[in-house]
């Protein structure tokens, strides 16, 4: 086999065979095929796509290129989700419980944030003593025990995926849905569970820029997911403006405990509700409504908060920061942005904000930089509110003063006013099931 | 300034800067931008192409990307060739004598074969004593005395399109009509001459298989050069079957002596005599009929057979090679091919007739790999001919019996025949001015 053939294939449309694209995964594992040919191959597909059929072979194959995890042991319940990126998403740390508590498996690995915010094991992390590196066995024991266990990226889960993202970052061929679609979903595959439910982000803090695009990638991984045996779920929602009031790992875990005690942010929790509805609905085969009024009652009836508290404990964490999250230290300066004019809050990008966040020390730029688990931003008004002058448009945390002027300019950027009120956007916009 | 800007505006048909193209270029020289970005960047440029504008300035920040000859010491009649490739393309031992011997300067480079046949140089070393590796005042001191050296490629010509091409090359990207000209062009520019003509071939044994894309790729092509400040020209000619009846490379150079003296296959003879034409039109600014009656009189009266003799014997070659041919050695082994039914010849493979050379002696498929000056074959039938059964088709010529059998099995396979007599077939398309 040549790469030069499978190059002229892509390149004129002709599509590959199976035999071809896992000869060509198995050269970007082991490195047989070399860069610069990979990138010319991702550019060519950046431009021609690929089949629903090229593209569920090449997902199977790429996560077939490393471990995979083994989730057969827990029986059919597994549930995972996967959200495609935003700023202030803090829903598997709702999710992940309710989910739990209503009888789904939630045996989940989860990423490190790189880029703006932290990803869940860093807002994790922010619980003092949880541990979010687990031996795969005690993984399966804990998920066993508890229906819920949420760890760190282990192992060597899907490398060809690694090669090909890390080429993608630098050859101006990230936007492709069908390489969005194998990248997402050759994780999700390895990692085992036998439903899997997207949330796909729409909008200016997201990938998806457009409703159009987000539905053809969530049909793309649907489609590939289906093709791979599992029970696929989609989620179209607003990434517009961040999800809730909270940017930053330990104030996203407060707020997420607020929305687990029906005390948090609206949006979120309608967000929160409607994946874990979804995910419930497919781990154990209710209709939808059924799921997310089972999914409300556990929030009403603290079953939900209960079994986070339960995991918190069986990881090592101190649960005690879940029953009284005012217990997490909070940042040494606090920095109040205040409006400056009158006016209805029209636009707010998220983006923008999440860089922001960054700047206070709640993102690394870099792998392995530490990140400030209590800096961040508590948003006071979103988009819709209405601002006088002189009222807090939110709050700045952060333990190095120093920052506090290049992140208030970038979040006062992020912001936009007008006179007229402005139309309401939706939140949800479609579930595809 | 970033790769990662550039590969987006021409992945998305943005168009680059004069400013982005220079620094490309010089990041592809000097090694700064890596091999995976540049091959990503060839792979959009195949599907964006480029605009006049870009294509104009990426040529020439290429043929100032290493060494350029100055010929301006020998004024304003110095006039280049280049043919696209071909098989049995011996014309420049013809025109580059008769061109001179009409008062053109012939200062001209060429390349080494790689692939099929010998280059240029190749048939030229067939004549004992040959010296194709000049110094740069020896090669000036003998253009003017003389009007006319021949010399192989040496210096750092254009050294930004030697990287280009190799990437090219392994990730499908050579078919490109902007990508073929500028790597074409950069080299013409670097090498110096007033006046260009390009021999475009169109057919089977070509890069360009039809007449619309051979047409553009030659109109894009003079394009660069008159904005580069050159005189140009370009003929279209059919390489549909190879050229003359010589394939090899002592064989090609007494073919071409023939045809200096008049005898020789009235296809080549015919190309050769429009390639001078027009060279010499360019040169010295006569119309392109005085210029075609003066070269056909060079032949007729001797002086351009005189021309070459000067040459060879000027740059240390035995010129009695050049006025008695049959002194040439000889292959030990001539084998000859017979026709095995009686029909018309309809198509010869002309790529095909190059491999069986090649599998003779008279090619090389690694560079610097030795060449048999005195392998290769002579067509006795081609396109257009009727054979009868037991015909002479062609004598194969090698000092390596062993392969016979693979080059006479590569040779009829390139053949077809018909009970028809096929179409006559025009040699010259065109002659774009």
């Amino acid at each position: 086999m040549r790469m030069t053939d499978i190059l002229e294939r892509t390149r004129d449309g002709s599509g590959l065979s199976r035999e071809q694209i896992e000869w060509l995964v198995r050269g970007v594992t082991d490195g047989g095929i070399p860069d610069y040919q990979i990138s010319a191959w991702l550019m060519a597909v950046y431009f021609r796509g690929m089949s629903d059929r090229e593209l569920a072979v090449l997902t199977d194959a790429m996560a077939r290129s490393g471990d995979r995890l083994d989730l057969s042991s827990l029986g059919g319940r597994t549930v995972d989700k996967h959200s495609t990126g935003g700023v202030g998403d803090k829903t598997t740390l709702v999710v992940a419980p309710l989910v739990a508590a209503c009888g789904g498996i939630v045996a989940k690995m989860s990423g490190r944030g790189l880029g703006f915010t932290g990803g869940t094991v860093d807002k994790l992390e922010s619980i003092p003593g949880f541990r979010t590196e687990l031996s795969s066995d005690e993984f399966l024991a804990l998920s066993a025990r508890h229906g819920l266990c949420v760890v760190g990226q282990s192992g060597n889960l899907a490398p060809a995926d690694k090669k090909l993202y890390a080429l993608r970052d630098v050859t101006a061929t990230v936007d492709s849905i069908p390489l969005i679609a194998s990248s997402i979903m050759s994780k999700k595959l390895a990692a085992g569970a036998r439903s899997i439910v997207l949330d796909v982000k729409v909008g200016s803090g997201s990938f998806m820029k457009n409703i159009e695009a987000a539905k053809e990638l969530a049909a793309k991984m649907t489609a590939v997911g289906r093709a791979a045996g599992r029970r696929m779920g989609a989620v179209l929602t607003n990434m517009d403006a961040p999800l809730g009031q909270a940017v930053g790992n330990a104030l996203e875990v407060a707020e997420a405990v607020r929305v687990l005690a029906g005390e948090g942010p609206a949006d979120l929790t309608e967000v929160c509700l409607a994946l874990a509805g979804e995910m419930l609905h497919l781990a154990v085969g209710i209709d939808r409504d059924a799921a997310a009024q089972r999914c409300k009652a556990a929030m009403a009836d603290g079953s939900a908060m209960r079994k986070l508290c339960e995991m918190v404990t069986a990881q090592g964490g101190d649960a005690s920061y879940i029953e009284r999250p005012e217990k997490f230290r909070r940042a040494k300066r606090i920095h109040t942005v205040r409006a400056t004019q009158d006016g209805w809050l029209s636009h707010m990008d998220a983006d923008k904000i999440g860089r922001a966040s960054s700047v206070l020390g709640a993102g690394r730029e870099k792998k392995g930089e530490p990140i400030d688990h209590s800096a961040g931003i508590l948003l006071r008004k979103k988009t819709g509110d209405w601002a006088a002058c002189g009222e807090t448009l939110c709050e700045l945390h952060t333990n190095d003063e120093a920052r506090l002027p290049e992140a208030q300019e970038i979040f006062l950027s992020a912001l936009a006013f007008s006179e007229d009120r402005p139309e309401p956007m939706p939140l949800i916009y479609e579930i595809l099931d």
